[in-house]
């Protein structure tokens, strides 16, 4: 296909707060797919706080980007050109592709999307990696039992709201920690949880104990830092705290200094695991289908926040170290024909 | 039975590190023993670092010493005087008794000790409490496999020896940490770690990274604090952290400050739990049988370091915060008849 190819590429390394010079937007032909590949207008591109970590020159869970790449993430998008037996032009596919304007991808690493079955940005939210990240964190690390207390950071956010209600499906009272009062009202008036912290105004570790008032028996862990310092010496006998994110501390250019956990996980003898959705791929599709089941049956809900524009993108990923976004924070770069 | 009974009783809570003026000698009359009881005389007195915690007002994993209250330990002593159809004069038995010449102990709380089937002070030690605890903290939390990096801190101690010990059992490379040179060539020569670092003139992490090419499969936590700070950083995917003991912190007066480890746990979906031995009590016969197999193959090793007389029990118990024992640290106040 003639014509140019917008992409965002890591100039920089960032250092603290990622800033759009780190960035560079560049131009390139558009791909020609090769057998067994396809050619993919993109539509919606997902930005995530793990991106901050690929950033980085260091060993973690998965490699970074090098200098010069094209950020890559999940993204949905339509075949414009196929050269594949399993995808026609027209189709809707997601997978992790470029921040760019069209890509060429191999057919084994797409997915196709039925917009029948549900909104087709659920599958970069709801149903997808934000959705299955909230699933098996709090369900196989957290285990919340009816009538134990659950308390959320980074609430509001595409993971943090999902915790939250499959918590309230399992019977569980639900506490959230976010940014803003208008983010506490969402949870507790469309979310149905059962108390919110908005963590700029109030003094989150006061608070907490009075709205825990049988302590903490599950802390899905968002954000790290002072908020968590705050939820320790609330655990109770045997608390589970999944840890989902640091976003506290992602863009910290010294150390990340401040409570240390150890005495209190003796006292409780509490257990604290890190994850990434990675860990679970084997059963994508048993939380997949379980996500899907409960957002048709009504019992989980969802927000976007949705930019426009491809020149958008690097705000929109910056604007989540802000807090700015309500539910999963997506950016839309052209239209479903 | 005539006579007086020397007693230690918690005087006032210690406010940092405990010091002499933080109990009082007093004597009573020896008691006597009703219906089911037994009246013992003490041979030795266990000294153990979470007797620290117990003399501190807040809620923890066994509740505070009251003030005035006779302090309690692992005791072992001799039946002078029973009532009891279980236990007859002469009799060694074991308990959680108090630091006294004396305790009228009921029969329940008691077990008979056979001293031919493992010297009786190892019922304190590496197949009692301390053994237990790095079994099940070792084999349940740490889960070693063959070949996988294990690191003890604490290495020296009661706990972190067998610890290091069963992980050599179980096929891993075992490094320990301790405080001294003559710490670490016992751990090293005597029982075959395969290296030993003295936290107090190396660099922990930098000699660390040297002798964990591999990286850190499991750390077992004894210590808490900039040790425990120093083996985030090399951690390994799915890494293992039992969390048994911060005795850095236990007489800090403020806030236990150091490196989060939310950001670690994250990039290695690694897990941390705390637990005390009493989570295990169910399985307290399982463990302490494969412990005695083991020392009568010669597979465990263990060292005692044993203050006489009861004037001497304050100080065994200082002497624990400042790393002086080498393995089991006991006071023997009697002889056995």
């Amino acid at each position: 296909m003639d014509g140019s190819n917008k992409q965002i590429r890591l100039a920089r390394r960032p250092v603290g707060t990622p800033t759009l010079e780190d960035f560079s937007f560049t131009e390139a032909p558009i791909g020609t797919p090769g057998e067994g590949e396809v050619l993919i207008r993109n539509v919606y591109i997902s930005v995530d706080p793990y991106l901050r970590g690929r950033m980085e020159d260091v060993k973690s869970y998965i490699p970074p980007f090098q200098l010069n790449d094209v950020i890559i993430s999940g993204v949905i998008g339509q075949v414009v050109e196929s050269k594949s037996a399993h995808f026609a032009k027209g189709d809707i596919v997601i997978g992790m592709l470029g921040w760019e304007e069209y890509s060429v991808a191999h057919e084994k690493t797409l997915r196709k999307l039925d917009p029948a079955l549900a909104p087709v940005t659920a599958n970069l939210g709801i149903i997808g990696m934000t959705g299955l990240t909230a699933y098996f964190g709090l369900l196989d690390i957290g285990q919340p039992k009816e009538g134990e207390t659950v308390v959320v950071s980074g609430a509001a956010g595409a993971v943090g709201s999902t915790v939250g209600q499959i918590a309230k499906i399992k019977g569980a009272r639900v506490v959230g920690i976010a940014g803003s009062e208008e983010k506490c009202s969402y949870l507790i008036n469309e979310l149905g949880f059962d108390a919110a912290i908005n963590y700029k105004t109030e003094e989150v570790g006061k608070v907490l104990e009075k709205a825990c008032p049988d302590g903490i028996d599950v802390y899905f862990d968002n954000v790290g830092g002072e908020i968590s310092d705050a939820v320790f010496p609330l655990l109770n006998k045997f608390a589970r705290i999944p840890v989902c994110g640091a976003i506290s501390a992602y863009n910290k250019t010294e150390a990340d200094i401040g409570s240390r956990v150890q005495t209190y996980l003796i006292k409780t003898s509490a257990f604290m695991k890190g994850f990434t959705v990675g860990d679970y791929s084997s059963r994508f599709k048993e939380g997949g289908a379980q996500l899907a089941a409960w957002l048709n049956e009504g019992k989980l809900k969802y927000e976007e926040t949705i930019k426009e524009g491809f020149d958008s993108i690097i705000e929109a990923f910056l604007d989540l170290f802000k807090g700015k976004n309500l539910g999963k924070q997506l950016v839309k770069i052209s239209e479903f024909e």
